[in-house]
């Protein structure tokens, strides 16, 4: 079985974030793994442009009940239906999880990632989180580059 | 993008309907569709072996939070960790949904595609509906093999 | 903690359908029941009113994610958005799972209920299930009157 | 219909944010307000008693599938049998909510709150969120104490 490397990020990204996304698609493609994203714009669409442009394989597990607004470059759609509650279920099939920028949406996986405690979970740019004490929580790598990001996840050593 | 098709049916199933799901998964990836089963056993694991004897590409959607128990021969998993919920999920990501044998668990994956509309749901065996008047209720179809049901879907016209 | 009984059933229901679900609602409320339910129409909305209609308690958990097309009858309302698959929460929440009249959301959730099995699944009217030797599948109680499927679930001994 | 307040917190939480979940949940009974909790231990089983201690409604809404691990001060129990995405239902479900202290799950739900955009969303305590350019991310309230949570949701003017 491939490598499944789950990608995050906002719908509504930067420019730059979805260069970032694309980039990281791309690599990962290059690398056999099977990316899997919410299957919609801004960071989900151009991480599936980028692996497809390397002939990977990308999993959209869309919020929607039907196909309404799925990228293009899918190879695979699941439309859950559920809502907020599938950010759960992207957060839960990745061997990494790496999301590139925030928001709130991108957060929730962010964090259902994180307590998985299993897996890796790169940052690249987006928010940051202190603790009590304005430490920075454990659990969270971060990246600079997308490159950066795959060897923090440790999947290709 | 490549045709979808869900298959249900029980991790508890007769050796009958482990063949049918063999059968089943073998001629689905020669037409090069994607298998979306439950990725258990029984008649989850039959599909994914057919489907993968082909070098078929096969998604198990998981009802657990993590890999454990998973058939084999499952190309990608997507553990939900949503319980039997996930079973709206299967139901939800076929062009068509066929079902072989049934169970509760099976019945509810019917259900959640009858309630669809829109696409074609086969049965080959398992239990019967009859409504109030004691006519078979519309919106399933039968066949009594592999064969017949991927006709019956109307998507290898 | 007072016994929770899930009520399930079509929105678009017959005028008995509707009769009879209020009349469910209001001895569900009689004997301290908390009523679990859809939250919509049809079904939903009349054994909310029965229940109203006694002090009675009424969660509705509804498929969207806000209140919109909620009954006026809940006491409380769980907005989950999770579509169709919140049927696998309502048939989880039950001490008994009663259902008046069918669909194919209402049958899905039978399925649910039933193969939990550790708690008794009532049907008043609706739908009959056969299995491949054309004998009704086990596991499902049938009632004629609200106050019969009580009875039946002995609940109340 | 009464107010509905969701209240977060992490299972493994310190005395002090015990101390503050039990007063916050004998506030919002007092104040007739539903408390939506995740049912279990530590801020859930706290503001559960709260809640109870002043006759208040607290609906647990629980990820696994059956009552194991309820805390005894429920009124009423949701076995979602979601998993991780059951906290999506939870901060769905109401007219505010207040967090009391964090760990990866609260974050997760104080995430999907935030995202609805048309809820208060207080903090009492826990991690703090800054945006890249190290600013506190909008969307979020602070309290001190759960009387002051209660000024900040704007719910009793």
């Amino acid at each position: 079985m491939a490598i499944q490397v789950a990608v995050c990020g906002p719908r509504d990204c930067t420019e730059a974030e979805r260069d970032t996304a694309y980039e990281l698609g791309r690599l990962l493609a290059d690398r056999g793994a099977v990316v899997i994203c919410g299957g919609y714009g801004g960071v989900m669409a151009a991480v599936a442009a980028g692996a497809r442009s390397a002939d990977g394989v990308v999993v959209g597990i869309l919020s929607g009940a039907d196909r309404r607004g799925a990228n293009p470059d899918l190879s695979i759609i699941i439309p859950t239906g559920l809502g907020s509650a599938r950010n759960a279920v992207i957060a839960g099939s990745g061997d990494a999880v790496i999301a590139v920028g925030c928001s709130w949406g991108t957060l929730s996986e962010i964090a259902f990632a994180a307590r998985r405690g299993d897996v890796p979970v790169v940052l690249i740019g987006g928010w940051r989180l202190l603790d009590d004490a304005g430490e920075p929580v454990p659990g969270l790598s971060h990246a600079g580059t997308p490159r950066e990001a795959l060897d923090v996840t440790g999947l290709w050593p």
